[in-house]
């Protein structure tokens, strides 16, 4: 594929420009270096050949026909704030950069709906939803920067999904440009729709390997209140999971239900001077956004009192509430100041949350790491945060092997080696595991089925 | 198809025998002859050559292989509810009923999340989650009967979908049998997770052509409070429309918003001596079951009001607002009563629900035929029963043009031609309408790749 695409380059280069301004086709090395990664460690990736900014659908699709006839691979990517490698540069590629694809083009109060290009940054379309009074909840932690198209194609999560759910949950329709350029509609904008196979969730999450995402219909929801926070301290993990545990039990839906080990409230202090207690084993945070919420933040901190917290203290007031939900948004900045770090996404039932903590942390010993965890704690899907120092390659490879066996704890809890990242480059090994041979072999049908050439973000996923 | 397998028939039997008791297999022509169709009216069927009741997954599996081996086509059924023709018998088919793999394995509170065979009965599920504190909302017309494996095959809605959403949000993962007798597990028992395409959602909804589901693992919710509704009886559909957008507009999420013309209330009114008021032209229905309900209940009657109801009245008890739910239970069968009936299910945005209502009253007119209808309004999905007499194939014929001429009115306004029953026998030709040349090229090459010798459920969707 290399071969081809070097030969191919200065052809490359003519036939885009056939379809493509001048303006929108770059080969500029520097450029090309700038965008060739997101934002995952330990990820390779390789020089691209081009790099190209679309503005329209038709010129995504003479991009994707000119990539077939000439067998040149295609990596599609947004604002590159991935984690697992999905948007980085193989050998030769086109890298196709959709964010100046960035229209809003509609938004719809009656039918709860917004029709978006895929380079829309998540807090864009947020904002916009919320001054006609709607919401778009899907929010992960790089709302700020992340692109529509982007969540789509990691099938991103965030702190809101515990009650409002996932990415898919608000696609209702796609238009996707297929590998030799034809242009495929799925899904509808009815709020229902049977019609046929779900094509459209099957392209939710496929990471730039089945087609290129260049509109999509979306979900919204009425703007929930703002959301009052209690804060409760645990003296270990066990206590505040039983706790987790009782408040679903009890029959809450919590809003935002997140777990900060002691690690991650030291780091977040430390950058953030919040005040928060260090004395804490586990900091756990839960949220409600509804009309009773004054009630329900009280009933969850006797819950938690009940289940052993040393503290529970719901928010004063909205201020306290926001200051509380703004320190939780630090955890990875913060986690960051540690050093080199690697950021797993394990999903385990709720019910196995202490056994999956209490391991990271035998884990943490046992490789001699440092390992800070963030949880969205309602949902069963922890972050465990490998701080190390890259230079010392010895470090570097007990860092690597404490998170392989994260993701190997993480099956054996029942659970899942990618709740809301994606799998890339870096989990490529260990989808494998999950999948089993059955599930593998019928995945990879359905990638050749679509891209029967491979040149559809090749070495991804599988 | 139906020669080779006339040919094999005694060698089918035998085979079967070899991994099912003879009590799982049926020759007896009378017992095939009462299950070789579901309740859609006007769809053919073929004659079965066998009807097994596996109840295991392994003899589901070896009826596959056998299936797979001498070519024979496989219909699977659930309770034979649906409306489309999907469980009809194909000629010399082996009908693969599921109805005896109806145990729920499972029910796990702190997780909300059930385990379950195809066969188990909706209500069965919905009433075992309710004792312990949980629910599961999609709630199918049919759902004393219908089978959990059914509303999965077609991707089955109801009642609660304004607020709760249709099946395939409540499906978390599936165990399907292949068309070669492999066993595939798809999905996760986490409440998030995107290791891989989501290949759970694409079964659900695809009709059994894709492979037979045999175990699901399935989410709950919290059980919520009894429903508390309000009746609004309105001089037009358009001034009912305009109630449904308002009450979206201003941001309230009913639990039910159902819309019943005027043919469907007198019918009601007839069959179950309800007492609802026969000069209304389009009675709506609203019903709440959040902690704010009385006072939903009441604001919402105002904004009925100011959009032109001549009366809007909240129950004044639960046994008022139970006796309101129980009449819109009764449209369908009450619609029965008045001749032969077509069911349709089109689904429009919410937006353009008065146009097709009074697109529906012209084709009515224009075809000569009796059409009631009752909506999901909050989800514009309608439900237009043309009602006619059999015996009379002028009028059948004009029956079903009525039919026809709704489906191409629900395209005209953006909409689907099927929101929750499915495709199908019934609306094949109308399903290639709706998803245009590439839509179908990709879903044939979908289907092919699952089943590549044509024999699970042919002759269904396309």
């Amino acid at each position: 594929m290399t071969e081809i695409a070097s030969n191919a380059h200065g052809e490359l280069t003519t036939r885009l420009l056939a379809g493509l301004p001048g303006s929108a086709v770059v080969e500029d090395p520097a450029v090309l270096a700038a965008y060739r990664n997101d934002m995952a460690g330990f990820c390779e990736s390789g020089d691209p050949a081009v790099l190209v900014f679309p503005t329209t659908v038709e010129q995504v699709r003479h991009v994707l026909r000119t990539a077939t006839e000439l067998r040149v691979p295609v990596v599609p990517q947004g604002a590159r704030t991935g984690l697992s490698g999905g948007a980085n540069a193989v050998p030769g590629c086109i890298l196709l950069s959709l964010v100046k694809m960035d229209r809003i083009l509609e938004l719809d109060r009656v039918n709860r709906l917004a029709e978006v290009e895929p380079g829309v940054v998540n807090a864009v379309l947020s904002r916009a939803a919320e001054e006609v009074g709607l919401a778009y909840p899907p929010d992960p932690s790089s709302w700020e920067s992340c692109t529509i198209g982007g969540n789509i194609g990691t099938g991103a999560g965030g702190l809101c999904c515990v009650k409002y759910g996932v990415t898919s949950e608000y696609v209702l329709g796609l238009d996707v440009v297929l590998a030799d350029g034809r242009l495929l509609r799925t899904g509808r904008r009815t709020a229902k729709g049977v019609a046929g196979y779900d094509l459209t969730r099957l392209f939710v999450g496929s990471e730039g390997t089945l087609g290129v995402v260049v509109g999509a219909t979306l979900a919204l929801r009425p703007k929930p209140a703002p959301q009052l926070a209690l804060a409760a301290e645990f003296p270990s993990t066990e206590a505040a999971c039983a706790a987790v545990n009782a408040v679903v039990e009890a029959g809450f839906t919590p809003s935002l239900m997140e777990l900060m080990d002691a690690v991650v409230v030291r780091a977040v202090n430390r950058l953030g001077q919040m005040g928060l207690p260090e004395s804490t084993r586990a900091l756990l945070l839960v949220a409600f956004d509804g009309p009773e919420r004054q009630r329900e933040v009280q009933r969850v901190a006797e819950l938690c009192r009940a289940a052993g917290a040393t503290e529970a203290v719901p928010a004063d007031d909205q201020a306290e509430s926001d200051l509380l939900l703004a320190a939780r948004r630090l955890a990875l900045p913060a986690l960051e100041t540690l050093g080199t770090t690697m950021i797993d996404d394990v999903a385990v039932p709720r019910s196995r949350l202490a056994e999956m903590l209490d391991g990271v942390a035998r884990i943490a010993e046992r490789c001699g790491v440092l390992i800070g965890v963030v949880s969205h704690a309602g949902d069963g899907n922890t972050h465990p945060v490998v701080a190390f120092d890259a230079k010392d390659p010895e470090q570097a490879q007990r860092a690597q092997r404490s998170f392989d066996e994260i993701m190997a704890l993480g099956l054996e809890l029942g659970g899942t080696v990618t709740g809301e990242h994606g799998v890339g480059l870096l989990k490529k090994e260990w989808l494998a595991r999950e999948l089993g041979p059955v599930g593998v072999e019928v995945q990879r049908q359905m990638k050749s089925l679509f891209d029967p050439l491979g040149i559809l973000n090749p070495g991804k996923l599988f």
